[in-house]
C-alpha cells in the first residue's frame, strides 16, 4: 500500500480521539461523491438499513467495517468486490446489560409500580423476584455469555441453549431441539441469537405457547427472531409477558397493539446504544487500522462479495 | 424447658411447611388474647409498625423473632422483659436485586422508555449506561456486600463507603467523613445503611448538593436517611435522579410532590418482598427453633428490654 491509510468515517466525532492511530480520514457516507482514489477502510454508519448497502459505489473501499455485531440481510445487498467485517466487542456488554436490567425490572414489578405511581398510589405487594427463578438463555454466542456472566450473582438458575449441544467449563450447553422440553421449565427466557435461516420466526405461537403462565420473553436479538402477531397473541390476554428491544418491523408503528399489551415492555433498540459504545467502536478501529497498515488481513471478516 | 417448644407465627402460610421442624406452631397476633402460658418464641408480622409493640402483653413470649433486617425505633418502644431478634440473611439479595435493577432501569433510560410507550412513540435515543460508571455505595454491610457481588460484573466502578474507614479483602471501604470528596464523582450514589441518630437525615440538602448534575440517588435504606424536602428540592428541577423504595413518610400520601419529579423512581417498599422471601425466613426460624428447643440462646439478638 502507498502512503498513510484512508479511512472513511460517518461523522467526524468517531475519528476525532483517534489522531494518533496512524491514518487519514475523511468524513463519507452513502450518498456522497465517491473519493477520487478507494478508502482502505469505510466505516459504515450505525443502525444503518441493509437496503442502503444497495447504492455503494463499486471499488468505493477495500473494506467495508460495520458499527454492529449481527449482519443479517447483507451477504443479499452488498454489491460485488467488499469484504465486510462485523463488529464484536462492541455492543455485547450493553446489550446483556440491558437484558439483565429489563429481567429484573419485570421480575420486581417496575413497571407495575411506575403505572401506581402516575397515580399516586402506593401499590405495595410481594413481586417473584430473580433469585430462584430459571432463566433459558438462547444463544451461547458473546450476548448470552455476557447475560450468563451478568445473572450469576443474581442466583438465578441460567440454563444455556446453543444450536447444537455442548459442553463448555460453565456447563452444559442444550441444543436448540431442546427447546420443547425446556421452555415449559423456565421463569424467563432470553433470545439472544443471531438472525438467520435457522432463528427467523424462531418464536412462534408454538414456542411461546410452550412457556409458562406469568413467564418472561425477552428479545434483545433483531426483531424478526420473533413472529410479531405470535407475540400479540400470547401477550394480550395476560398470559405471558415479554421485554422487547427489538421489534418486526421497526420502528413499530404509533398504532401497532403490541404498544399496549399488558406487561409488554417495548424500548427502541438500544441495546447496544450506550456512552460506551464509542470507546469501544473506537477499540475496533485502532485494531483494523494496524492490521491494514501493516499489511496484515483485516479482522472480523464475516462476508466477502 | 419442659416439652415442645411454642412458637407462635402471626399467620399459618409461614408455619405450614415447617411441621417437621420440632415445634408446636399457633397463630397468634398482638391485639389476640394472650396465651395461657408464654411463647418460648413469638414470631412478629412482616412490616410491621414499630409502634405495634407497645401493646405486647408482658410476658407474652421469651423471644421475639422479627421478619426484618432493620430494628429502628424497636429499643425506644418495646415494654421490658423481651429479647428481640432480628432477621438476617432473609432480605439482604432481594433489596440488592431491587437497588440492582433500579440502577439498570435509570442508566438504561427505562422510565423515559416506559413513558414513550404510552405514547406509541419509538423514541430511540443513547443512554449512558452502567458500565464504565461509579457507583457510591453507602453501608458495607448486608445489602451493600450483596450489592456489590451483583454490580461487578457490569463493570462499574464501585466504591464502598462505612462507618469508619478500612480495608478488607475487597479492597478500601472508605470513611462516612470523605463523603464530601467522594460524592461529586459518582453517577450513582446508593443508600444501604441502618436508621440511627448517625445516619438520620444524612442525605440532607449538602449531601445531594455535592453530587453531579443528572446522577442517581438510590434508598433502599429506610426513609428518614433522607429529608424528603431536600429530596423534591433537588428532584423537582431536574437537576438529579433518583429511584427510592423506602420514603418519609410511608406510605407516600397520594399528592406528595415527591411522586411527580422528573426523572424520580418509587416502588413501594418492596426491596425485601419477594417469593424467596418465605423460604428463607423459614430458614431462620429453624435455626432458631433448633437452638432454643436444645437450651442453646436464640441467634441474632439485637435488643433486650
Amino acid at each position: 500500500m502507498a502512503g498513510v491509510l484512508q479511512v472513511a468515517v460517518p461523522d467526524q466525532d468517531l475519528a476525532a480521539p483517534l489522531t494518533d492511530a496512524g491514518a487519514d480520514f475523511t468524513v463519507w457516507r452513502i450518498g456522497h461523491a465517491p473519493p477520487q482514489r478507494p478508502f482502505d477502510l469505510l466505516v459504515l454508519p450505525y443502525m444503518m438499513k441493509a437496503d442502503e448497502l444497495r447504492r455503494l459505489p463499486a471499488g468505493v473501499a477495500a473494506v467495508l467495517q460495520s458499527q454492529t455485531l449481527g449482519y443479517d440481510g447483507v451477504a443479499e445487498r452488498l454489491p460485488a468486490g467488499f469484504v465486510y467485517c462485523n463488529a464484536p466487542g462492541v455492543h455485547e456488554a450493553s446489550t446483556a446489560e440491558l437484558a439483565a436490567g429489563l429481567i429484573i425490572a419485570d421480575r420486581r414489578g417496575l413497571p407495575g409500580f411506575g403505572a401506581a405511581q402516575l397515580e399516586g398510589r402506593w401499590a405495595h405487594a410481594p413481586m417473584p423476584g430473580l433469585a430462584g427463578s430459571r432463566v433459558l438463555l438462547l444463544g451461547a454466542g458473546g450476548v448470552g455469555e455476557q447475560l450468563r456472566l451478568r445473572l450469576e450473582p443474581f442466583e438465578a438458575d441460567v440454563v444455556r441453549v446453543g444450536r447444537t449441544a455442548r459442553q463448555d467449563e460453565h456447563g452444559p450447553v442444550h441444543g436448540l431441539d431442546e427447546l420443547p422440553a425446556l421452555l415449559p421449565t423456565a421463569d424467563v427466557v432470553v433470545v439472544a441469537v443471531p438472525l438467520n435461516a435457522q432463528t427467523r420466526g424462531l418464536v412462534g405461537d408454538r414456542f411461546l405457547g410452550a412457556m409458562r403462565d406469568g413467564a418472561l420473553l425477552v428479545n434483545v436479538a433483531r426483531g424478526p427472531v420473533a413472529d410479531t402477531a405470535a407475540l400479540v397473541a400470547h401477550t394480550a390476554n395476560g398470559r405471558l409477558h415479554a421485554a422487547l428491544d427489538v421489534t418486526d418491523p421497526e420502528p413499530l408503528p404509533p398504532d401497532h397493539p403490541l404498544w399496549t399489551c399488558p406487561n409488554v415492555v417495548i424500548t427502541p433498540h438500544v441495546g447496544g446504544h450506550v456512552g460506551a459504545m464509542a470507546p469501544r467502536m473506537r477499540r475496533v478501529l485502532r485494531e483494523q487500522i494496524s492490521r491494514l497498515s501493516t499489511g496484515r488481513p483485516p479482522a472480523n471478516v464475516v462476508i466477502r462479495t
